[in-house]
C-alpha cells in the first residue's frame, strides 16, 4: 500500500528535498503541496528541477483535504509550524521540521526562541526525530520533532561517547563548517553569492545559536547531569554539507571504540577507521553520515569529525526516515540513494 | 534477473557515476570493477562516497573473469579503449564511453584524433549512442559508443530542427559552457580550484573541439549535404552541467515546434513553453535534458539553450540508457532520480 | 591639488569599488559619501573589507556641502540618478555610472527603460563615458555618463573591427558571460549562493537586455547605417568578470589587425596574440581588458573574445578613468594595480 | 633611490603575488625574475595577469647576475631553498618564503621536516619573520624568515594573551579554515575544482601539521615554559583567505584587551570592537588581519577569530613589508591596497 503524503511548506529548500526523496521511494506517493505564498503555482515554476514529475499544484494548507492522507511533512517556518500543527486532524502523521517542537522543556524553548510555546500539548506528545537514538518512540509517535540539522552532527559525534563515559563532560568544543542551504531560501544579504563565494565566516559566535538548546536538551539527558558544550558555527562557500571538528578530552582509541560499537548496526552512520576522517564532499545528496576519530598529539585528546548533507540526513531525509518508521515501512526505504561526486 | 555488469576504468568520474546509478537500479548488480593504476584498492578508497556500498576490490582487466558477465561498461581513456575492447570476448555486450567507436569512417576519425584507429572492425559493428536518435539499432546492437556530452547537448538542440529543414544549415553557431568534471580526474593545471575559480574561459576555440566530428558526421546525414557548425566551448567554474546555447536562423515558433513534436514521447527530454530557456542547475546529476527556445529580436533568428549533466545524460546516464535497451530492461529504470538542486 | 571627491551611493558595489580605487589614488581624496539608506552608519559597518580607511560617514544627499567638492560619481539606481544630477550644481562635474545617459536619443530611452527620461537637458549635455573612444569629449565634458558593463565588453571587441570594415554587420552575435557582482547587491533569489553556486544560465535572451540599445546606438553610428546585433547574457557562478565570445564573420587576420592597430596605444586594452584568447581571471579586479582573436574553422568567420572586470574597467575604474581626465590628471592615474589571481 | 628586487621562484603563487605588490611599489623594481622549469619563457605566459607589466623574462638562478641586486625573495619550495640562499653572495639581502628558515633548533627542524638542516651557519643568522613582533631585529637582518602562513594567524590572535598571561596556556585550540592557493600551484587530485568545490575537509589532522613547529617555539618562548597548542586545519573551498577560529580559556574583556592595546599601534592588525569577528571575504588581496573576540556563553571562555590573505599578509605581503624594513623604507609601502570585494 502506497502512503499518501502531504508536504506543508513544499516551496522551501527542505520541502524540495522532500520531493527529491519521494520521487523515487516506492511506498510514497505525493498527494497534496502546500506553499502559501505561491498557492496556485506549479512545483515546476517554483522548482524547475522538479519539472519532469507529475506533481499537484501548490495549494494553501486550508484547501488541502486531509481525509486522505496518511502523513504530512511539516517543512515551515518556526512558530509558524505550531500554529498549523495544532489545526491539523488529531489522527493525522505529521513530521515537523521546523524547530518547534524539539524541546521539552517549555522554559528552555522560551528562552531559545523568545516567546513561550503556544501548543504547549502537543510539545509533550512530540517526539524528537534522532533516528537512531529515538527509533522505538518514533515508530509509535503521531508527531515527530525534526532535529535541528547543526544538532544531529553534533549529536552523531558525541552521544555514543556520552553514553560510554569515555570523555571529560565540561571541555566539549563543537567547531561546526556549514553550508549555506542549511539558511534556506531567503533573501539575506550575507547568503548572496557575491557575498559568501570566497568568504568564509562565524556566526551565532558566543554559544548564542540555538541548536544549542538541542545540545543541553539532549547531553545533560545522556549524562545525567547539566552538559554545556561549546558551539561555533561558521558559513563555508558551499551549498551542501556540514563539517563538525569535534574536539574532546579522552582517549582517541576508546572514543573511536565507542562510536564504532554504537553504530556498527546503523546503515546510514558510518565510522571510519582511526585515524581517518571524512569530507563534506563525500555525503553529498546522501542520507549518509561520515565520522572519523584522530589522536590529537597531546596525550589524551581526540578529534571527531562527523560529516552530513544538511537537507538530506540533516533534515529532509531524516524525516523520512523517521516517516518510514511512523508508517511501518522498512527504515531506509528510498534512503539509499548514493552521494553525488562530484 | 539481474545483470552481471563489469566496469572497466572504474576509477574515473564517469566509472564512479555509472557506479551511483548501478547502486540503486533494480536490475543491475556489479560484478567487477577495473582501474588498473589502483588495481588492488576498494572502492572506497578512491572514491569514499561510494564507501557504504559492498562493491568488489578493483582489479585489472586481466583478473575478471568475463564468462559470468552480462554487459560492460568501458570507461576508459580514448585510443586505450580501441585496444582493450578488442581483447574482450566476441559475444559480450560493451557499452563504450570513450570516443574510439564514434566516428563510423576511418578518415574522420584519424583526422580528429590523430592516428589511425585500431580496431576497424569493432568500429564498422559500433552503433552511435544517442539513444533517441539510435533507439532500434542500440536495443539490437552487441557495442554501442557512447557520444560526446557536448556532442549529444548539441545534438539534442539541433537534429531536430535540421530534421524538420526549420533552419539555416550554414549559420550555425554553438556556445557551449562547460563544467570542470567533463575534463575527468585529471591533474592539470587550468583544473585547479584556484585556478578555474572565480575563472571562465574559452578553450578549443576555433573549431578544432574533438567533439565537432560528431556534429559533422551526423547532422551531415541528416541534411543529406555536409553541414559544418561553428562550435566553441567554454570552461566555468561548476562541477557538474553544460549549457549549450544555439544560435540559428529560422522563425522561432517553428523551431520549438520541432523539438517540442520530436521530443513528445520522449522521458528525458524535457521541451520547456517557448521563451522559457533552461539552467544547468535544475538538471544536475540527474538524465534529464531540459531544452528551450527564445526568438531572438532580429526576426528569422531563434536561440536554443540545452542543458544537461555532463556525467549523467551526457555520459553515464546515456550509457545505462542504453545498458538497459541492450539487455532488454525498460529504457528508463534506474535513472528516474531528481536532480539535485540546491 | 588634490580633487576632493563624492561618492552619491556608495552603499553598493561599484560605490565600494570606487573607494578602493580612491583609497590609493594619489590625487584624489574622499570628502563625502552618501547611502540614503544607510545615511548615519559608517562605511566599516556596511562594507567592513574598508574598515582600515578613514572615510566619511554615509549621510544623505542633502547632508552633503558641494561647495568644497571637485567631482562626484554618482552610483545611484536607474532613474534615481537623473533626478539627483538634476538637483546638484550646475557646475560639479560628475560621473553617472547609472544607465540614465547613456542613451542620447530620448525615444530610445523610453523604449529600453519604459519611461520618458525627466532630464532631456542633462542627456544633451551628457558625454558616453567609453573613454579610449571618446577621450576628447570626456576631458571636456561637466557630465559623463558611464556605460553598461555588458556593452562596453562588446563594444572592445567590436568597435574597431566595424569602423575598419572588416566584417559583415548584419551578423554579428555576442555571446557573455557575466558574473554575479554586476547585478549589484541586490536582494534576488537567483543571486543567492545556493542557487547560482554550480549553476548558469541565460538571461535577458532574445534581444531584450538594456544594453542592446547602447550596442545600437554605437555601432549605428560608427557604421553610418542601422546596425543590430544578436545578444545574450548569461550568469555564471563568480563574483566578477564579463567573458563576451563574439561570433563575426570576417578574415581573422583583418579582425585582429584592426584590434591591434587600434589599440596600440591603449594602455587598457591589451591585444593577445593572434590565435590566443583571455580568461576573466586574469583581468580581476583590475582596469585592464584583454582581447583575443582566432579564425573559426569555417573559413571567412572568426570569434573575438573580450575578458574585463565588471566593477573595475566595466564600471568603476572606467568612472575613475574618465574622472582622472576631466580632472587634468594623468590618465591612468591611480588605476595600474594588478590583477588578483588566484 | 630604486631598490632593485631579484624573485627567485617567480613561477609559483607567492612570486606571482610578490610581482603584484612590487607593480605598484613605488621603490621596488624588479630586476630579475628565476623559475628554472619555466626558464626562458615570459611571465605572461606563466601569468597572464601580470600581462602588461614590463617584467624580465624568467631565466634559471645561475643567470642572474646578483651584483646589481639589493635584495632578493626566494619563494622556492621548501629543503630547496637552504640549499640556493647558501651559494648566493653573503651580503645579498634575502626574505625566504620558504619553511628552511623558520625554526631555530635543528632538532626541531629535523623533526618537523624529516630531515638534517643543511645549512645551520644561515639558520642561526635568520631572524623570524614575523613583522609586528621581530620588527627591530628584521631592519638589522641580512636573512629573514617568512612565517607559515598558518603559523602567522594563528600567533597574531594569541601571541599577545600569552604575553598578557591573561589564558591558560594549556587549554588552547586553533580550528583552521584555510582557502586552497596555500597550498601553491601543485597538481594534487585534492585541489581539482571537482574535488574541492562544494567540498570542506580537515588535514594534517592531529597535531602533525609543520607550521606546529612555529607554534611551538614561539609560544614557548613568550610564556618561558613548554607550550603545546592544538591546530586542526581545514581545506574549505575558496582561494585565498585563513580564518583561524582560537578558543582560549579566560576573560573575554580581558583577551580583547590584550589584542586591542598590543596592537593599537600597528596598522595591519585590526581589532575589531569586542563581539565582533571578522570574514575573510573582507581583507582578501590586502595586508590587513582582522581580528575579533566573542565571550562564549560559558564564563571564563573566549572566541578569539583571526582573518588574512594568506598569500598576502600571510606570504608575500609580509615579505613585503619585512623588505622595506630590510631596505631602509617606510614599513608599510606599497602595502596599503584595500581589499578587493566581492
Amino acid at each position: 500500500m502506497t502512503a499518501k503524503i502531504a508536504i506543508l511548506g513544499a516551496s522551501g529548500y527542505t520541502g524540495a528535498e522532500l520531493v527529491r526523496y519521494i520521487a523515487t521511494h516506492p511506498d510514497m506517493e505525493i498527494a497534496a503541496l502546500s506553499g502559501n505564498s505561491k498557492a496556485g503555482m506549479e512545483m515546476a515554476q517554483v522548482f524547475p528541477h522538479l519539472r519532469h514529475l507529475d506533481l499537484p499544484r501548490l495549494t494553501t494548507i486550508e484547501e488541502i483535504d486531509f481525509a486522505g492522507i496518511d502523513l504530512a511533512f511539516c517543512a515551515l517556518p518556526h512558530a509558524t509550524s505550531q500554529a498549523v500543527i495544532a489545526e491539523l486532524p488529531r489522527d493525522l502523521k505529521v513530521v515537523d521540521l521546523s524547530a518547534d517542537f524539539r524541546l521539552r522543556d517549555p522554559a528552555a524553548y522560551e528562552k531559545w526562541y523568545g516567546k513561550p510555546h503556544a501548543a504547549l500539548e502537543l510539545q509533550k506528545e512530540a517526539v524528537y526525530g534522532l533516528t537512531e537514538f529515538y527509533r522505538d518512540d518514533i515508530r509509535a509517535a503521531r508527531l515527530v520533532a525534526g532535529t535541528g540539522c547543526n544538532a544531529a552532527t553534533g549529536q552523531y559525534a558525541l552521544r555514543p561517547l556520552i553514553e560510554a563515559g569515555v570523555i571529560d563532560l565540561d571541555r566539549i568544543v563543537i567547531d561546526l563548517k556549514a553550508a549555506v542551504s542549511g539558511a534556506g531560501r531567503s533573501l539575506k544579504e550575507n547568503l548572496l553569492h557575491a557575498e559568501l563565494s570566497e568568504g568564509a565566516h562565524g556566526y551565532a559566535v558566543g554559544g548564542i545559536h540555538r541548536h544549542l538548546g538541542e545540545f543541553d536538551q539532549e547531553f545533560s539527558a545522556i549524562a545525567g547531569r547539566e552538559v554545556r558544550v561549546q558551539f561555533t558555527p561558521h558559513l563555508i562557500p558551499a551549498n551542501r554539507g556540514i563539517l563538525a571538528t569535534v574536539y574532546v578530552e579522552g582517549e582517541a582509541a576508546a572514543v573511536h571504540a565507542a562510536l564504532a560499537e554504537r553504530y556498527a548496526e546503523e546503515e546510514f552512520l558510518v565510522v571510519l577507521p582511526e585515524g581517518e576522517h571524512p569530507s563534506v564532499r563525500h555525503v553529498r545528496g546522501s542520507n549518509y553520515c561520515h565520522l572519523g576519530v584522530v589522536a590529537d598529539r597531546i596525550p589524551g585528546r581526540a578529534i571527531v569529525i562527523a560529516a552530513l548533507d544538511n537537507l538530506a540526513k540533516g533534515s529532509s531525509g531524516q524525516a523520512i526516515q523517521n516517516a518510514n518508521l511512523m508508517l511501518g515501512l522498512e527504515e531506509g526505504t528510498g534512503l539509499r540513494l548514493a552521494p553525488l561526486f562530484p
